[in-house]
């Protein structure tokens, strides 16, 4: 394979060829997925970062990688002689890349990128910024796929059905809710374009990206049709079960061409009301600007109204309240999970040779351990193991070897699953042997801040930003904070991480019974170690008094807390008794799911403290 | 003075003789002030309706008022009889009044209001729902001013000057900070209409208006001047120090006429580049539009830039942040403020005949305890005494009578002041006799929720809305809630409700040393009783680490919290502890301004429990 040097002379020659000032290269595919396919990993092929954010910016005589703080060591690393330099994303005097690019470009340059892995918003974002330089954009220019000799294919793999038992509610009844929604928002087409968005609706699942089981498709809704972008292959053995449902099927590259037809077929009922239903086709369309590319965009015919000042997008929306199957299998699928991580706690604490075993040996058990589960498909996304000060690395991953794990000072681990009945997601913090009264102290303060966050009741209409605090309060009373927000949504048998609800500063979405998130308050000292304890909550309905319906969480995820790192002097006589109930609910709900001696290790594990 | 009915029969007439089709009727100054002269009061004239939010529309076939919850059985009393119907905002299936002018308003119609008390945001607001129906504005119709036969004049007060020791900064630093700003957000001309950024950017104080001790006038700051409009009787006898700090003083009416010459210089200067200084006049103009007049705007010449996406206007968020003069004189100011209360306290608990009191005669006295104390000013708002049932309205004022006390239940007692040396906002709920179980918890769980908020550390950063859940969890855990805020911010010898901070679902402005807040949770029983507990905080630094800058609140307000009422079965020790130490200290702070036999009660009622 060639360096990046190597890459970036045959890019900057293309450039030059074309009249190209300034390209980007972005990290993402067509459908702002968090997991892609290898196909669509051009940055990391240029550049030679792994990172899950960064994007590379490229002129004739300077080149740089933007990412964010999580990535700043690896970064530095990677980027060693290959021409690329890092700019540290909100880093005082650090540039934004659209703030490169203005100091950069001539007035009248010409900026080019893929306008296929560039999303709408970012996209007005950097023509607002450059408007005043008068730029032009070359939206289609693939430029790496131009040099990439080698790249990776599209992917193949044969979608599945979700079966009904798992998905509930079937595609059609899926299809018809949508619908009321389109009508309360006055659009007659709706393009979807998120892939666990489109696996959600069509009651399908997929093997085209690691850790989330979609498919690469998109689906346009309109009031009578709904039309499927996905390669044939991916469905032919159940392509009539989708007919049925309400579905047309068409290439997955048919879609541009296909949008590209809006505005005739509009034409044709009426030059003046766009805001009718044309022939099944699209007048005024909504779609989200946040996950649909320049390529679609442009690829939407001048005289089509577009919608995409939603707060939040339809499917996103309906995805998010679990129904109760959805939330009945999940229990199931959480109980699962229990089983597996018992057994790997029990594994770790009779392990007798530790220093033997690595992070990534660890990692590779707990797989193993899912893989005895019914319905399990695969990680939901890679492990995290961390031995000590790697695990001060909020995404910290292993690889397939990493550290050697020692007999002391804590091991975090932050791992999920895909089960066909759930998506799981767990971080536990273990005590291999000695650790300091310091680390006693934060392992005890975040288990307050999560304990607190599973016990809150609250009126419905509050949002994640207006509980974040309680997550927080013991740590901050010591002057202590964790730099992420304390919970994100979860999919069902999809994204590990799914909106719109979440628990940060930046939460603005009600929370509603049937959503589920997770609960993750941690706390980092650098190079030292990382605590956090992480569980999944569903939303649920406590009562309904004359000042409002009060809402509370139920948790889903039951796996013993580590109770020999708490200073019990820390907690209330509540929060003992919250952790207390929690150990016996635990034991109770996992014991029969286990061998004898598992059973012995649990109870163990769950006795009372205080 | 003629009944509603035939003002508004008068007032058709003139919308007829103009072509007018609608005419809105708006509750408000030229300022956008919470407390207003008499002569703006033109909503309360024709309706009848005194309650402090509200907007009356007129047709030639309808009228309607439209308020909120606070009023909806004042104004349904207020209304009868006057042709006026009652529209309750936010009830399900209640039209908004744009809605409503949307629904009566024809192709082509016209809309009359008076420009001068119609803000720039509402303007918008109304003008882009009305845009399909190509409305005109008639916006400069004070029709209520022409049918007005006895309309109150303009106040004439005479202003003074807020002594150095009292304002601690110059106004000339003041307004050099404020250039700061301008030349931070590129602004060449800065228009302050809000009567407390006039009187604390120029160091003045008046009496045009009750509860708040402002003047009416308006600066205009430039880069090298500012321009003052206001009535020169008002600050005839100090106008020379007035100019020795920078100013230059214009009467009150001739704001327009300035605003109108702006572009005629601009263009001297320079046609094509509105962003430069030209002769002290603007060029880049910055107001914020939800506190400036329509009239205003358009007295504004097209060819001048106008910013006003500022999100937070400059002298409010400097005025915000205390200094070190003004937080110290308002520790004494809330001491004056202490005594004056114990004393009322006191009185009230050994007055032998408490049937013959009613709330009026309270609040009375507690105006009158305050006179004893040095710099006080006035009432900083209508005293709020509240009989059992009247405290559930939690805007409630008894008038000059209102009901008479009895020797049961509670009363609640909100009420604060004006002093030279700071503004104060006080609330006790105090038992007169017998309460419930029912009472005794809800005053408990009131109690937790304010001791919550007061013990709080953060990190500097954090906003209101992370906080406020803080002082409602303790109710939500019973369903219980209640529908304000739990604190807004309160100005220095001005407004008692100041922006921009505050602690509630909608603060989103970063909480900073220096700012001064309310804490009152609350709960209400409808027609039964209602618990508040308020003190005022400061915002202070608490230490610094490498997890952040933390901030907690120190205690402005020191006044006994009744402690008979306590469940204390629902306090944890913390909050005991809590308790106990703002009882000693209000003891120690209190009793050297005391007499002897009100020290020996204070000492009574700030002994610990527990």
């Amino acid at each position: 394979m060639k360096s990046s040097m190597e890459k970036l002379t045959a890019l900057r020659a293309l450039m030059k060829e074309k009249g190209i000032d300034a390209y980007l290269v972005h990290n993402g595919d067509a459908h702002a997925s968090e997991y892609m396919a290898p196909y669509w990993k051009s940055r990391a092929w240029l550049s030679g970062f792994t990172g899950s954010s960064g994007l590379v910016v490229v002129t004739q005589v300077e080149a740089g990688l933007w990412t964010d703080g999580r990535y700043f060591i690896q970064a530095e690393n990677q980027l060693e002689g290959t021409g690329i330099d890092l700019f540290k994303m909100e880093m005082p005097g650090v540039p934004t890349y659209i703030e490169f690019l203005t100091d950069k470009l001539c007035k009248g340059g010409k900026l080019g990128f893929d306008g296929r892995v560039v999303d709408v918003r970012e996209y007005e974002k950097i023509s607002a910024t450059l408007k005043d330089k008068a730029v032009t954009f070359a939206y289609a220019e693939d430029l790496i796929g131009a040099i990439w000799p080698d790249r990776p294919g599209l992917p193949v793999a044969p979608a599945f059905e979700h079966e009904a038992r798992f998905a509930g509610a079937s595609a059609g009844d899926k299809l018809a809710a949508v619908r009321e929604k389109m009508a309360k928002h006055d659009v007659s087409a709706y393009l979807i374009t998120a892939l666990d968005s489109v696996a959600w609706l069509m009651n399908i699942r997929g093997r085209d990206v690691s850790f989330t089981p979609v498919a690469y498709a998109y689906v346009l809704v309109t009031t009578d049709a709904a039309h499927v972008f996905i390669d044939h292959d991916k469905i032919a053995s159940f392509a009539p079960n989708l007919e049925a449902q309400g579905f047309t099927i068409h290439g997955y590259d048919q879609l541009l061409g296909f949008l590209g037809q809006l505005k005739t077929s509009c034409d044709k009922k009426s030059q003046t009301d766009l805001n009718v239903n044309c022939d099944n086709l699209c007048c005024k369309l909504l779609y989200d600007p946040a996950k649909t590319s320049v390529a679609i965009a442009e690829a939407v015919p001048e005289g089509v109204q577009v919608v995409k000042d939603l707060e939040v997008d339809i499917v996103v929306m309906l995805k998010a309240v679990k129904s109760q199957i959805e939330l009945e299998n999940s229990r199931n699928a959480y109980l699962k999970e229990g089983v597996a991580l018992v057994r790997l706690l029990k594994w770790l604490e009779e392990h007798t040779d530790i220093p033997s075993l690595t992070e990534g040996d660890v990692a590779r058990k707990i797989t193993s351990l899912r893989e005895e589960q019914a319905d399990f498909l695969e990680d939901g996304f890679s492990t995290i193991v961390a031995v000590g000060g790697n695990a001060a690395q909020a995404h910290y991953s292993p690889g397939p070897v990493g550290a050697n794990l020692v007999k002391e000072g804590f091991l975090l681990i932050d791992s999920g699953a895909q089960y066909l009945d759930g998506t799981t997601d767990t971080t536990r913090t273990i005590p291999m042997g000695a650790i300091t009264d310091e680390m006693k102290r934060d392992y005890t303060l975040v288990l307050k801040g999560h304990i607190a966050l599973s016990r809150v009741v609250f009126p419905a209409g509050t949002t994640g930003v207006q509980l974040d605090a309680l997550a927080r309060l013991a740590l901050w009373e010591y002057g202590l904070d964790f730099r992420h927000g304390t919970g994100h949504g979860i999919g069902y048998c999809l994204a590990v991480h799914e909106g719109p609800q979440g628990v940060s500063k930046r939460s603005q979405v009600a929370l509603e019974p049937g959503m589920m998130l997770s609960n993750e308050p941690a706390f980092y000292v650098d190079g030292q170690y990382g605590v956090r304890t992480e569980n999944i909550l569903a939303v649920e309905k406590r009562c309904e008094t004359e000042y409002g319906v009060f809402l509370g969480f139920e948790t889903l995820t039951y796996c013993p807390i580590d109770t020999t790192a708490i200073d019990v002097f820390l907690l209330t006589p509540g929060e003992v008794e919250y952790l207390n109930a929690y150990h016996r609910k635990t034991y109770e709900l996992l014991a029969p799911r286990l061998g004898e001696g598992e059973r012995a290790w649990l109870s163990k594990a769950t006795q009372p403290i205080g």
